[in-house]
């Protein structure tokens, strides 16, 4: 079977299982204050050109949604996010078992607007019973989004600015941060990220590693004591040094990068072709998740080569489903898939 | 430096490291649902004789301890622990962020009884203001313990009659297991412990794995919708085969118990020889960690090439330090260490 | 000023003054163990019809919610609610603050639907990652609804139902419940009430008592040392018999009956009367909260008497407002009140 | 039967009672905003000689504390008690449900000392894995005690420096705190307490009122958004005024510390009685809770007219019993128990 569900099917980039066996027999302190960590967090502080940045590394990508949330809220505080996002469908309750609200907004594809942040927060602060309902405190936008999509420079900055604005934080959700980036239609750079938010993190457990994922903190207040978040949320890897040696790798000799716009472009390579044979498109996503409508006899087909995600059901006949190319993905996959589609639809 | 502070210093056992090289292209399902977690959850049933058991697997040792107390315990129950256990002391309060009270009890070495567990429980329910206080319904072991001594068979069956007649679950922290169970003095089996408890843990992190902690499930009730609970607490790995393949490397060839002997038989080494040297211990330990008192200006002769931990300090010119060994211990590092005390001695 | 804000404006019954009174020097146990609130327990099971229920009395609503939730559901459990209930919006987070999401469902009028419940329950069960996704167990309906209407005997049966087959807790919130029950439109009996909920409560608060709310469990699960949940939550009163008292004193006599009858009826005069002046409703109430729609200019004129809530701005010259009665609103204040709206038209 | 058992066996104060007869039409808004706490905390701001004060109205102790700690701690800062503190042990776990752990010290009598306090801090930030260990940030005394001791001013004031020092908040648990400033040994006054410490509270509850406890904040940081808290914990009344309307008549006319020298005295009274009667006691209380060790033949037929509290079994034939006095008690009472006594012993 061939792989097309996600991103983390299999294990990691080769550089880094080759220097995690040239470090294997080290001996190092734990809890992420050995060298690696610290080389890795000075590399990534220079590629988001943010010097006074803090990084820390986490192993997941909810684990750190509910230890930022834990850290940057107060009880009485909630987080703004689109319905669709992550942390409000997918992680189980964990920013409200860590005693927190997500503010929900409806969104036509996953981004929120810099107008409806303004408009909900204003509206909250003006009505006279405020203290009787959560107060919005926090952003939390997924870049890119859940349906693949991405913010543009001019609408993250927006969104900055109305947040700096009203005092909410903004925190971006990172987990697939280098396929939005080396997307072709960015015009985002790593540094403005980490301009533009307060709190962000850089995905690994999606992008080349077998599981970490760097936040980098930008904004001072949420610094203060973020090592007791980490460690409280059971996010302290007693090996530390296993996220710093991955991290470090990934951001070697443009690695994190590289490996990214490898995966955008077999994206964008299998968007264009399916577009050419007319399939419809469940969401209009330029990185590395594209969701594809298809006939579901067609599927029954595929299926017994393909593993894909059910998105959801279309119609009597059709059904949307994800397919993920990743930094693993082998081009001839792509290839051997756009052509068994173009064979079963007699292309 | 030589390292003789913890146990998770190094990496991983090198038949670990060769099996996630060697599997490194595959793709597998995400979140624990692929072929080697099922794998090394039978190979576990297995070395449990415990074909009904649930097998779960987690990364790290708080996180572990955080999603069993939170999955066993309603909101007024808490977990009775040792003043010493980990849970009390070193995970930040993650029982108490997961709403839970450690009801704590002093212990001359870590052990906890199966008089007071009983003492302590009759009497919450005898109290005619019951309903005012945190109701006990877990025990916490930790096996070894923090100052590494150890239950022996007689002590744990008599601490499960207790719990079940009371209606407490048992849960065992076996984040050291194999070094409890390989040391001389030990007389319980895996096998045992499973049955003794109702939920416990064999650890990874500290026994040859990168990281990882597979929970063993014995008691019906605590099996219940157990995997929402892991993915709350942002303890689901995406790529959970990665657990799957190190537990599953363990647990071949009799390789978790080997390689735990080989720390036990270090421990005693290191012991018997000290106690020749007269010098005094802190605790009485049987296994892996011995803590021992050494003079001020001894220890800081030895920093100078090997790093231990800081426990107490005893008195105006004598420190208490923990010494490990571990499954990664070069048994000539440990002839080293014994060859300059004795020199420092001048013995 | 005359007050049509809400219906927790004045103090309470005369009648329940009077037993205060004469009960104020007595000696009594605390924590709702004396017997005022056995009788009073005693009086409510028998008005439900309800021998074997459990009876337990906190102070106010969002207290009583955050118990019940608390009580109710595991940490990876959710509360489905209707987007407007009281839970979700006007509770500042309490049962996120236990730990429970609100799975929110949008509604046209406050009411949730027995097809809606079952669809995303039965959703929820059918998808393949339902353990990523917080677990529907407790449906929490207001009645009358935040935005007065109410369930019919024949709805509330059906979610009856559908909740039982999926082994959801049915939940209602009856701070109101008095005014909805003696409302023309209902064709419920608190008796029906009782056998189709797990638990509900009989709002005190604003249906004549100084404070308190009568909880009411039918359900074995959910009666499980409740008291300790009461007191956990800061919601066990220490004189507990003032609750005993004052729920004594509501349900005897036929007293909390015939007190919300009386707001009903007042509720329909306005509502009645308003109709023939050709105002516009909001909503569609037949209970003690009337919510219409106002020029701007006229409210303008109106609010130097009277004091209303803000609901929403409609249109640009618009408004909606909510006027409530209650037990304590005098007759000749609503005849005031359209007398001067009459006035004010011209008419 | 005469009620010695606790001192919240009764209702109110006549006067308050009175008062809220007389204002019972009346119509407010509600949750607190009304004149009647606008009045209230002027006299409490006054009392207390702390104009720029915020001071807020619950209803019951374990909420106050729990909506204290709740509002003043990170989620991995607890709060430093003595272990026999109503928020250690009679509250159900509710700081830890609210996620924080009480770090608990043992006391000869209940009070903690400003030394304990600064060495517990001091060693804290002094171990280099701090961030694994909960972080003391809050301290919680009673006064008087759950012993019936009380804090001298200089011990307060030591208290109070030695946390200021360390950037911990000081939080005054004053449930019986009129029993406390009135009594003979006391040398501290409401306004040097105010002064001390960073929030307090005034309890209600036990002097005089039917419920309610006055909080009072003196420290910037701890106002903010404080209503939030109360909603959120479910301490907000909706018919707010009746905690204005008792806090105002109890700080009219001297009334909270005229009756609170009502209870010391005959507290007093009862003491030096029983020592003359050479009758032991189980802890050495100036304030309203005497603890006084009795024979338990002669506890049987003192319990056919006098309910006390159950304390503890000192020996085989001794028991100790709590006895209190409050605001409502009276002196005939005291004089009749004490005649029993002394007729029971043959005196």
């Amino acid at each position: 079977m061939i792989y097309f569900n996600s991103d983390y099917t299999e294990g990691c980039h080769p550089a880094i299982l080759a220097k995690l066996a040239e470090t294997n027999r080290e001996q190092t302190p734990g809890y992420g204050e050995d060298d690696y960590c610290k080389l890795a967090a000075d590399k990534i502080r220079e590629a988001c050109q943010a010097p006074e940045a803090d990084v820390h590394f986490l192993t997941g990508g909810t684990q750190t949604n509910m230890t930022v949330t834990a850290a940057a809220l107060k009880p009485y505080q909630g987080v703004i996010t689109a319905s669709c996002g992550h942390i409000n469908v997918h992680e189980t309750g964990a920013p409200e078992a860590a005693g927190h609200k997500c503010l929900v907004m409806e969104t036509p594809d996953g981004r929120l607007t810099a107008r409806q942040i303004a408009a909900y927060t204003d509206a909250h602060y003006a009505d006279e019973s405020a203290e009787h309902m959560v107060q919005p405190k926090m952003v939390y936008l997924s870049y890119p989004t859940e349906t693949g999509t991405i913010y543009k420079k001019e609408e993250l900055r927006e969104i900055s600015r109305v947040c700096r604005e009203r005092g909410l934080f903004l925190f971006l959700d990172g987990a697939r941060l280098g396929y939005g980036l080396m997307c072709r239609e960015n015009d985002l750079t790593l540094a403005e990220i980490a301009e533009y938010t307060d709190i962000f993190y850089i995905g690994g457990t999606k992008v080349g590693a077998l599981f970490g994922e760097a936040v980098v903190i930008t904004r001072e207040e949420l610094k203060v004591d973020f090592r007791y978040h980490i460690k409280q949320r059971g996010a302290m890897l007693a090996k530390g040094r296993l996220l710093g040696i991955q991290f470090l790798t990934l951001f070697e000799d443009n690695r994190y990068f590289e490996i990214s716009a490898h995966a955008a472009r077999l994206a964008e390579k299998l968007k264009e072709e399916l577009i050419k044979m007319n399939i419809p498109f469940y969401s209009d996503s330029p990185t590395n998740q594209q969701f594809v409508i298809l006939p579901d006899a067609l599927l029954e087909q595929l299926k017994k080569t393909y593993v894909f995600s059910h998105v959801a059901r279309v119609d009597g006949t059709h059904s949307a489903v994800r397919l993920c190319t990743s930094w693993a993905t082998r081009e001839e996959d792509v290839d051997q898939l756009l052509a068994d589609i173009r064979g079963l639809l007699g292309l």
